[in-house]
């Protein structure tokens, strides 16, 4: 703890700008945000890009999206072991807590976890297939993904990548007993993006058509 | 993947929106994000909590933060063990891939998570205890903190027990040695802060008086 | 006046984007409307409920409706005693000014107002009953219809005030003189509508059997 | 009842498509609605004009906005007296019931009402000033706004009215007890918008300048 240190100068500035302001404009909303607890239409899980903001796109205020973010937007297969899952947990949450109606997995262009993931599967980064690399064992996930696209030119392989890591999630959520039992139920609804950072483009996943389509 | 459902329109009218406006007035930023990759100053480990984002209350643009959810803001201690760990992934990525001159922590008031944490700890919510719990077993991580805060007055335990849960993720990053090194040597900095939802308030760790106080 | 405060800035954005999109793209129709004024082909009589919008379920642009909204979508007895009555004045004003074709009364399930009249002609809620109760005294309106449901089993009683809400308002617009002569005259139909939200149900009043029917 | 007559079949044909489109993609959160009634964030007082839809020009979708639509968006004195008050039983189920953030009052351009008004205050709509004239009775309540435009060059008046209806119901609200104990402890907070139909512009009321600016 002592080496918790104080916010850097520009960052308080803001914030004093944001309480003067947002917050103002707001405070009606933020104390009943606060008294009577949140209650979210959806649940997001996207990247840690800094790139890529939810909330900007889709134009969301606070109190509408429960956001999970880790590296590629991944969801692992449901795995009750009594060991650690923390984005496990925050599916858990949303879904038998919080009863969101949707779960949008967002994928983006550029995913420096998927290219990480592309050089370790084909067996250029010796270092990300190490048992102490997290970045490695994270992206671990997304093999099975990669099966499916390693025949592609490899100019492709990236952005058909990138979409696999939602594809990917989208089946594993499908493995919680408790979101399987919502979507069949008619109470959870589940929703595939891709997200092109330098054109702005937003594209989902069409099961007829078995690919991507702008939306 | 044959659950992947179509967006929401409104959703689809939003993002338009989105598109025409903000998209279109910040094009040549997005193209340079997309050739050049991200380039982030801080990472920040926050809550999925829908009521708290960090970038309105920082007026953070695309680029500036690279940004890691999970329920109540967590860090795990670190423990290269093999498996899969998407927080030390997050971590790892952004203090040895991207280089981020700050790492923030983020706890806020009237947090779910660790209200859970609290009920469990204090035998009241067994539900939690059982090993198929994603959210028990991911709060298992905050027991230290409880520890330190069970004997104050009741009313008082859960903001305690929240800012517990960002000073046991600034301990717990430091068991990285890749956080530790970094940190030592003066190119990565560590922030603790609290958000009062309700007050738009925002405390920060003081290592000297050994609390939190307003910035 | 000193208490009018700015737009919450989400909403600004989210105009911006309107105005960028759906205005731009429908300019030339939104001039006409402007220059030439409105000539909506129907009144709408619906609930001020934030979960049933009947543009959303007809496909209805602007222009096509003039929609009224009150609680439980209620219309009074013809009264012209000289005070003020809002539903009567905006029906007045679609039969002989605007001189719409139909009125559609739409009522719907789950109606928070239903239930609060329930609650009062059953006696469970005294509060209602209280002269200074707005909400009580607007429902007494559907005291007539009470009357008839009182006798069924209680589980189904909100559910066929919902739709008493409904007749009431139909009878009683056909107390307004100018409303009985167009119906009279075949300028003008009215129709009785409940709408089912959780399943999306549309059922219309069908005069022949005496109940409502699934469109 | 015998009135009551099947919906035209356009509007059972468009209803049966938002059936098999915009409810099956939003089927979950529908069923939420359902199950966990509403919690709107703002409550919208518009006219019931058919130009003028508050959902879209702000990308709002079922179970954001509580809306209350009458003839030029009045809302009466406070007026505890036993008799029915439609727009006073929506502002008390709103702000008491609902507890919600914000009360959004939007007027509009080339209104149909306000120019009832305008002719029956400038003595030129004999018809208005008759005790049976609900429309006129009803535009009573904007008469103190006439009082403040009267002098203002002719060609200005209607707008300037129409801006004077926003601002006589923002007044008005605030004689509700419940409203301006709400706004007093920052609970509430209170919007004046005027749209311009044509060119499709949205002003704010500002306090500090004492007139309305585009937002």
């Amino acid at each position: 703890m002592q080496n918790a240190r104080p916010l850097p100068n520009y960052l308080i500035k803001r914030y004093n700008g944001w309480k003067a302001t947002t917050y103002k404009e707001n405070e009606a909303w933020y104390h009943r945000l606060a008294d009577e607890g949140q209650r979210p239409r959806a649940m997001v899980i996207s990247c840690c890009d800094s790139r890529v903001h939810v909330t900007s796109i889709f134009g969301a205020d606070n109190g509408e999206f429960f956001i999970h973010r880790n590296i590629a937007n991944l969801v692992p297969p449901y795995k009750p072991d009594g060991l650690q899952h923390g984005t496990s947990a925050a599916v858990e949450y949303a879904v038998t807590a919080l009863k969101v109606a949707h779960i949008i997995v967002l994928g983006h262009s550029n995913c420096g976890g998927v290219q990480g993931c592309l050089s370790m599967c084909s067996g250029k980064a010796p270092e990300l297939e190490e048992k102490s690399s997290f970045v490695g064992r994270w992206m671990d996930i997304l093999r099975p993904g990669y099966e499916r696209i390693k025949d592609l030119p490899e100019e492709t392989q990236a952005a058909a990548l990138e979409k696999e890591s939602v594809l990917v999630s989208i089946q594993n959520l499908m493995t919680f007993p408790f979101v399987a039992k919502e979507v069949k139920e008619g109470r959870l609804t589940l929703h595939a993006l891709w997200n092109d950072i330098g054109e702005g483009g937003l594209e989902h996943y069409d099961p007829e058509q078995g690919h991507f389509l702008s939306v």
